[in-house]
Protein backbone atom coordinates (compact mmCIF):
# COMPACT_ATOMS: atom_id res chain seq x y z
CA UNK A 1 0.00 0.00 0.00
CA UNK A 2 2.64 2.52 1.02
CA UNK A 3 4.79 1.55 -2.03
CA UNK A 4 1.65 1.95 -4.26
CA UNK A 5 1.09 5.55 -2.81
CA UNK A 6 4.95 6.24 -3.20
CA UNK A 7 4.24 5.24 -6.87
CA UNK A 8 1.42 7.33 -7.29
CA UNK A 9 2.97 10.02 -5.75
CA UNK A 10 6.38 10.06 -7.94
CA UNK A 11 4.09 9.89 -11.69
CA UNK A 12 1.96 12.73 -10.35
CA UNK A 13 5.06 15.12 -9.76
CA UNK A 14 6.65 14.17 -13.03
CA UNK A 15 2.77 14.67 -14.84
CA UNK A 16 2.91 17.77 -13.08
CA UNK A 17 6.63 19.06 -14.42
CA UNK A 18 5.72 17.50 -18.05
CA UNK A 19 2.33 19.89 -18.33
CA UNK A 20 4.00 23.07 -17.25
CA UNK A 21 6.24 22.88 -20.57
CA UNK A 22 3.40 23.94 -23.17
CA UNK A 23 2.89 27.09 -20.44
CA UNK A 24 6.60 27.47 -20.30
CA UNK A 25 6.98 27.28 -24.42
CA UNK A 26 4.00 29.64 -25.08
CA UNK A 27 5.52 32.11 -22.96
CA UNK A 28 8.80 31.50 -24.43
CA UNK A 29 10.47 31.55 -20.97
CA UNK A 30 13.66 29.36 -21.00
CA UNK A 31 14.18 29.85 -16.94
CA UNK A 32 10.67 28.23 -16.51
CA UNK A 33 11.16 25.36 -19.34
CA UNK A 34 14.71 24.41 -17.75
CA UNK A 35 14.04 24.13 -14.19
CA UNK A 36 14.01 20.69 -13.39
CA UNK A 37 17.18 19.98 -15.59
CA UNK A 38 20.57 18.65 -14.02
CA UNK A 39 23.81 20.99 -14.65
CA UNK A 40 24.95 18.09 -16.92
CA UNK A 41 22.37 16.64 -18.47
CA UNK A 42 22.91 15.20 -22.26
CA UNK A 43 20.00 16.10 -24.95
CA UNK A 44 19.33 14.50 -28.40
CA UNK A 45 17.45 17.04 -29.90
CA UNK A 46 15.11 17.04 -32.75
CA UNK A 47 17.93 19.41 -35.18
CA UNK A 48 22.33 18.75 -35.57
CA UNK A 49 24.18 18.23 -33.88
CA UNK A 50 23.91 14.59 -32.46
CA UNK A 51 23.86 15.85 -28.55
CA UNK A 52 23.92 18.80 -26.76
CA UNK A 53 26.02 18.50 -23.21
CA UNK A 54 24.88 20.59 -19.96
CA UNK A 55 21.88 22.85 -18.75
CA UNK A 56 23.85 26.06 -20.63
CA UNK A 57 23.61 24.28 -23.90
CA UNK A 58 20.31 23.18 -23.40
CA UNK A 59 19.44 26.59 -22.67
CA UNK A 60 21.07 28.30 -25.13
CA UNK A 61 19.21 26.04 -27.86
CA UNK A 62 15.72 26.26 -26.44
CA UNK A 63 16.36 30.37 -26.56
CA UNK A 64 17.50 29.67 -30.50
CA UNK A 65 14.13 27.61 -31.14
CA UNK A 66 11.80 30.27 -29.53
CA UNK A 67 13.71 33.25 -31.07
CA UNK A 68 12.51 32.11 -34.61
CA UNK A 69 9.24 32.25 -33.66
CA UNK A 70 7.13 35.70 -33.99
CA UNK A 71 4.40 35.52 -31.14
CA UNK A 72 3.89 32.75 -28.89
CA UNK A 73 4.49 28.78 -29.94
CA UNK A 74 1.97 26.65 -28.85
CA UNK A 75 2.94 23.12 -27.66
CA UNK A 76 0.43 20.58 -27.33
CA UNK A 77 1.02 17.24 -25.23
CA UNK A 78 -0.69 13.65 -26.27
CA UNK A 79 0.05 10.54 -25.41
CA UNK A 80 1.83 11.10 -22.45
CA UNK A 81 3.68 7.65 -20.24
CA UNK A 82 5.17 7.64 -16.79
CA UNK A 83 7.29 5.04 -15.78
CA UNK A 84 8.12 5.71 -11.86
CA UNK A 85 10.37 4.33 -9.75
CA UNK A 86 11.43 5.06 -6.31
CA UNK A 87 14.52 7.16 -7.55
CA UNK A 88 14.53 6.58 -11.60
CA UNK A 89 11.97 7.51 -13.75
CA UNK A 90 11.04 7.90 -17.22
CA UNK A 91 8.06 9.43 -19.39
CA UNK A 92 7.32 9.69 -22.82
CA UNK A 93 4.75 11.66 -25.29
CA UNK A 94 4.16 13.17 -28.57
CA UNK A 95 3.88 16.88 -29.14
CA UNK A 96 2.64 19.32 -31.96
CA UNK A 97 4.39 22.09 -32.00
CA UNK A 98 2.80 25.18 -34.00
CA UNK A 99 3.36 28.79 -34.36
CA UNK A 100 4.45 31.15 -37.18
CA UNK A 101 8.50 31.56 -37.80
CA UNK A 102 9.95 34.62 -38.22
CA UNK A 103 9.74 34.57 -42.19
CA UNK A 104 6.07 34.04 -42.21
CA UNK A 105 6.10 29.92 -42.34
CA UNK A 106 3.50 28.20 -40.73
CA UNK A 107 5.02 25.57 -38.69
CA UNK A 108 3.13 22.53 -37.32
CA UNK A 109 4.80 19.43 -36.76
CA UNK A 110 4.73 16.28 -34.50
CA UNK A 111 7.81 15.72 -32.08
CA UNK A 112 8.16 12.48 -30.28
CA UNK A 113 9.94 13.20 -26.86
CA UNK A 114 11.46 10.33 -24.09
CA UNK A 115 12.32 12.48 -20.92
CA UNK A 116 14.64 10.36 -18.27
CA UNK A 117 14.88 11.59 -14.48
CA UNK A 118 16.85 10.99 -11.31
CA UNK A 119 15.36 12.03 -8.06
CA UNK A 120 18.10 14.19 -5.96
CA UNK A 121 17.28 14.98 -2.82
CA UNK A 122 13.59 14.46 -3.25
CA UNK A 123 13.16 16.19 -6.22
CA UNK A 124 12.88 14.68 -9.63
CA UNK A 125 15.84 16.34 -11.97
CA UNK A 126 15.59 15.64 -15.65
CA UNK A 127 19.76 13.97 -16.76
CA UNK A 128 19.09 13.17 -20.25
CA UNK A 129 16.10 13.58 -23.08
CA UNK A 130 15.87 12.61 -26.57
CA UNK A 131 13.58 14.97 -28.97
CA UNK A 132 13.25 13.79 -32.63
CA UNK A 133 11.25 13.45 -35.64
CA UNK A 134 11.33 10.26 -37.93
CA UNK A 135 12.99 10.24 -41.81
CA UNK A 136 11.38 9.14 -44.96
CA UNK A 137 13.80 6.44 -46.24
CA UNK A 138 12.65 7.30 -49.60
CA UNK A 139 13.68 10.87 -49.78
CA UNK A 140 16.39 11.22 -46.69
CA UNK A 141 13.90 14.01 -45.74
CA UNK A 142 12.85 14.40 -42.09
CA UNK A 143 8.95 13.61 -41.66
CA UNK A 144 8.49 17.55 -40.78
CA UNK A 145 4.34 16.78 -41.82
CA UNK A 146 3.66 13.70 -40.09
CA UNK A 147 0.79 13.01 -38.13
CA UNK A 148 -0.03 10.40 -35.09
CA UNK B 1 26.13 -1.04 1.19
CA UNK B 2 24.07 -3.45 0.00
CA UNK B 3 22.01 -0.55 -1.44
CA UNK B 4 24.79 0.02 -3.94
CA UNK B 5 25.62 -3.33 -4.59
CA UNK B 6 22.18 -3.81 -6.18
CA UNK B 7 22.65 -0.56 -8.17
CA UNK B 8 25.66 -1.84 -9.09
CA UNK B 9 24.56 -5.41 -10.65
CA UNK B 10 21.61 -3.90 -12.17
CA UNK B 11 24.13 -1.31 -14.14
CA UNK B 12 25.67 -4.17 -14.46
CA UNK B 13 22.57 -6.81 -15.74
CA UNK B 14 21.59 -4.06 -18.34
CA UNK B 15 25.03 -3.51 -19.57
CA UNK B 16 25.07 -7.25 -20.54
CA UNK B 17 21.62 -6.34 -22.70
CA UNK B 18 23.30 -3.87 -24.22
CA UNK B 19 26.37 -5.29 -25.36
CA UNK B 20 24.88 -8.44 -26.65
CA UNK B 21 22.69 -6.27 -29.21
CA UNK B 22 25.77 -6.08 -31.60
CA UNK B 23 26.28 -9.40 -31.58
CA UNK B 24 21.96 -9.66 -32.75
CA UNK B 25 22.47 -7.18 -35.59
CA UNK B 26 25.65 -8.89 -36.81
CA UNK B 27 23.72 -12.65 -37.23
CA UNK B 28 20.70 -10.44 -38.27
CA UNK B 29 18.96 -12.65 -34.96
CA UNK B 30 15.81 -10.07 -34.64
CA UNK B 31 14.84 -13.15 -31.67
CA UNK B 32 18.24 -12.82 -30.25
CA UNK B 33 17.67 -8.94 -30.81
CA UNK B 34 13.93 -9.01 -29.43
CA UNK B 35 14.81 -11.05 -26.52
CA UNK B 36 13.92 -8.50 -23.75
CA UNK B 37 11.48 -6.38 -25.46
CA UNK B 38 7.65 -6.51 -23.22
CA UNK B 39 5.07 -7.87 -25.61
CA UNK B 40 3.76 -3.95 -25.65
CA UNK B 41 7.05 -1.98 -25.94
CA UNK B 42 6.88 1.29 -27.81
CA UNK B 43 9.20 2.50 -30.31
CA UNK B 44 9.71 5.61 -31.40
CA UNK B 45 12.24 4.34 -34.59
CA UNK B 46 14.65 6.39 -37.14
CA UNK B 47 12.54 6.04 -39.92
CA UNK B 48 8.64 6.62 -40.45
CA UNK B 49 6.01 5.96 -38.79
CA UNK B 50 5.92 8.48 -35.34
CA UNK B 51 5.36 4.94 -33.43
CA UNK B 52 5.93 1.09 -33.66
CA UNK B 53 3.62 -0.57 -30.98
CA UNK B 54 4.24 -3.97 -29.97
CA UNK B 55 6.96 -6.38 -30.29
CA UNK B 56 5.46 -8.16 -33.08
CA UNK B 57 5.37 -4.93 -35.03
CA UNK B 58 9.02 -3.80 -33.39
CA UNK B 59 10.65 -7.71 -34.57
CA UNK B 60 9.27 -7.39 -38.15
CA UNK B 61 10.84 -3.61 -38.30
CA UNK B 62 14.26 -5.50 -37.38
CA UNK B 63 13.74 -8.04 -40.05
CA UNK B 64 12.84 -5.44 -43.10
CA UNK B 65 15.68 -3.69 -41.82
CA UNK B 66 18.09 -6.82 -41.85
CA UNK B 67 16.48 -7.55 -45.27
CA UNK B 68 17.96 -4.08 -47.14
CA UNK B 69 21.47 -4.92 -46.41
CA UNK B 70 23.46 -7.86 -47.89
CA UNK B 71 26.13 -9.52 -45.52
CA UNK B 72 26.50 -8.75 -41.80
CA UNK B 73 25.28 -5.35 -40.67
CA UNK B 74 28.04 -3.56 -38.40
CA UNK B 75 26.82 -2.30 -35.08
CA UNK B 76 29.11 -0.52 -32.97
CA UNK B 77 28.19 1.25 -29.65
CA UNK B 78 29.96 4.10 -27.95
CA UNK B 79 29.16 6.82 -25.19
CA UNK B 80 27.16 4.15 -22.96
CA UNK B 81 25.43 5.31 -19.80
CA UNK B 82 23.37 4.01 -17.97
CA UNK B 83 21.04 4.86 -15.27
CA UNK B 84 19.35 1.87 -12.75
CA UNK B 85 16.89 1.99 -9.59
CA UNK B 86 15.46 -1.14 -8.00
CA UNK B 87 12.72 -1.54 -10.79
CA UNK B 88 12.77 1.21 -13.24
CA UNK B 89 16.03 2.25 -15.39
CA UNK B 90 17.46 3.86 -18.55
CA UNK B 91 20.50 3.81 -20.56
CA UNK B 92 21.28 6.10 -23.45
CA UNK B 93 24.32 5.49 -26.66
CA UNK B 94 25.52 6.07 -29.92
CA UNK B 95 25.68 3.59 -32.27
CA UNK B 96 27.35 3.28 -36.04
CA UNK B 97 25.57 0.97 -38.15
CA UNK B 98 28.15 0.41 -41.55
CA UNK B 99 27.65 -2.17 -44.07
CA UNK B 100 26.69 -2.39 -47.82
CA UNK B 101 22.94 -2.36 -49.21
CA UNK B 102 21.24 -4.69 -51.66
CA UNK B 103 21.61 -2.00 -54.16
CA UNK B 104 25.08 -2.07 -53.39
CA UNK B 105 24.94 1.61 -51.06
CA UNK B 106 27.35 1.75 -48.48
CA UNK B 107 25.94 2.96 -45.20
CA UNK B 108 27.52 4.12 -42.11
CA UNK B 109 25.75 6.45 -39.96
CA UNK B 110 25.85 7.06 -36.15
CA UNK B 111 22.38 7.09 -34.49
CA UNK B 112 21.11 8.04 -31.24
CA UNK B 113 19.33 5.67 -28.36
CA UNK B 114 17.36 5.73 -25.02
CA UNK B 115 16.44 2.81 -24.19
CA UNK B 116 13.98 2.05 -21.19
CA UNK B 117 13.01 -0.21 -18.88
CA UNK B 118 11.38 -2.09 -16.28
CA UNK B 119 12.18 -4.89 -13.97
CA UNK B 120 9.87 -7.16 -14.26
CA UNK B 121 9.89 -10.56 -11.51
CA UNK B 122 13.65 -10.20 -11.49
CA UNK B 123 14.55 -9.35 -15.19
CA UNK B 124 14.54 -6.54 -16.91
CA UNK B 125 12.34 -5.90 -19.72
CA UNK B 126 12.67 -2.86 -22.98
CA UNK B 127 9.04 -0.95 -22.22
CA UNK B 128 10.18 1.66 -24.52
CA UNK B 129 12.92 2.63 -26.57
CA UNK B 130 13.68 5.67 -28.84
CA UNK B 131 16.20 5.60 -31.62
CA UNK B 132 16.74 8.71 -34.00
CA UNK B 133 18.78 10.94 -36.16
CA UNK B 134 18.36 14.61 -36.08
CA UNK B 135 17.74 16.87 -39.28
CA UNK B 136 19.48 19.83 -40.72
CA UNK B 137 16.88 22.55 -40.41
CA UNK B 138 18.36 24.80 -43.27
CA UNK B 139 17.95 21.58 -45.77
CA UNK B 140 15.04 19.86 -44.04
CA UNK B 141 17.66 16.51 -44.50
CA UNK B 142 17.90 14.06 -41.94
CA UNK B 143 21.67 14.08 -41.08
CA UNK B 144 22.87 10.35 -42.27
CA UNK B 145 26.21 11.32 -42.42
CA UNK B 146 26.83 13.31 -39.19
CA UNK B 147 29.50 12.52 -36.47
CA UNK B 148 29.79 12.65 -33.07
Amino acid sequence: MAVEKSKTNNEAQIKKLIEDRPKAVRTRDSNRLMSNHAANVLLFDVVNPLQYFGSDTVKERAEEWFSLYQGPIDYKIRDLNITAGDSVAFCHYLYRASGTMLDGAKIDMWVRTTVCYRKIRGTWIVVHEHESVPFDPETGKASLDIKP
